[in-house]
């Protein structure tokens, strides 16, 4: 995952849940997805366009791709950083890079890409307004220095 | 759990999957309820009146009550049997009662109770036409033998 | 629920995941016990005897009822206050009893009740020691205020 | 993915749970994970050691990489086929690859690395002997020709 350039960056805190745990010990792997939604739910929080009202607004910004890559495992009560980028720039799409932290180890990396849709019709549609009018106000956050300093 | 007069029996073979685990190695406790739920599908099939199409027939049956007494854990790759029995007694709510049964030992019981709501407002409505209808013309079934061997 | 004499009170604050809305445009109904859970979790931390902890000390505490009213729904992106109490009445075991609350709304009740067990050999044992003596340093909480007038 | 040479294949059949959805109406994006299990599972079990036995004998598969390519939704009650292929080319490590169909029309193509990791200490082992054994012992399925016709 590169540092450079994203439009727009965020840390989510995270607790492990007892429900998310499977009998290895471990967070069972899926939850990193929903984890990685909670983050993308606050960037919108950030850019005062929250997911809730891209929603009432018609829009859904449905996953077209995931991946993730599993270094460390998660535990129970794991206090966890999730770290984001989020990157638009092929304008048709936008992504989110992950990385899961605890305590300066990076225990995953990870990726969701997503379309811009209609909710009426569920069509592909251009970038609504509002997101790219956002997005340019919103500054480039502090995260440099995360990024940096993290893993 | 009474076994006089449901109207409706049905049992749902379920397989435990490794996600529905936690690190104390049995099926995490909120599954059942999703258990349940898998249960309500395969009864509203019997009855030729899909929960799909209830839903396309504008109606929804949430859950305003639920419990579960757990007896004894079930663990990863346990098949399952559901039994349930369906009761529509009051006739303004039907509620569905479960067994949970690996092999003859009763692991748990549980109940949900449900509204009938209109989907385009999600007020309470009457029981639709065609529920009672199609409860009326099903035969109980042949669970009550399964009823008393069971457990 | 009783208002009355609870061994010990807390309140969680819940976001309501995307992951956790239905079809139906609500909060699937099995999620409240995971939302319990996570007010229990942060019992234990009040208690100074984290729920990791007790497992590493050799305890489990697996649920043995769950019951749930739920009275209006809950919606992607709420913020929830789940107000808890436990009892230690019987002293073979314990209950928890929460309220989801949105805004002064009462959105459902729940109980569960709780086995002390042993991790080595899965059998019920004793309550642990450390659970009688920090539950009998730890003072009534401030939240009769909040039952009083919350819902 | 290619279709030459797996190790194995297998289809698994799905049938969407209400609880899977989400508020758009879609199968949420982490339920692909937790299907492409159930078909490891079923994996395992066509070749005579059950995953449950797999962790009996002291090993853990953890997933190591995971990706999901999301080409169309899937919905409520949806019956899915999960047709996959196991590889095991390097050696220290095997992947499966999926591919998710309903009706001939692929919805969503996914692959998973794994580890092969003694229980006992959670450090990276030699793959097992019984692995390898069972895995040369199995007959190439008849699943080229779902995989030419599917899709």
């Amino acid at each position: 995952m590169a540092c450079s350039n994203p439009e727009l960056e965020h840390t989510t805190q995270i607790r492990v849940r007892y429900q998310e745990t499977d009998q290895m010990g471990y967070a069972y792997h899926s939850n990193y997805l929903i984890w990685f939604e909670i983050c993308r739910t606050e960037i919108f929080d950030m850019l005062g366009w929250s997911y809730k009202n891209v929603e009432k607004d018609g829009f859904l910004f449905p996953v077209l791709e995931s991946n993730i890559s599993y270094k460390k495992p998660a535990h129970f009560d794991d206090r966890l950083a999730v770290y984001s980028e989020l990157y638009f720039n092929n304008k048709t799409r936008f992504r989110v890079h992950y990385k899961v932290i605890r305590d300066r180890n990076l225990l995953a990396t990870g990726m969701t890409m997503h379309a811009f849709v209609r909710e009426k019709n569920r069509k592909p549609c251009k970038p609504p307004a509002e997101f790219i009018q956002k997005l340019s106000a919103a500054s480039p956050s502090t995260a440099e220095e995360f990024c940096q300093s993290a893993v």
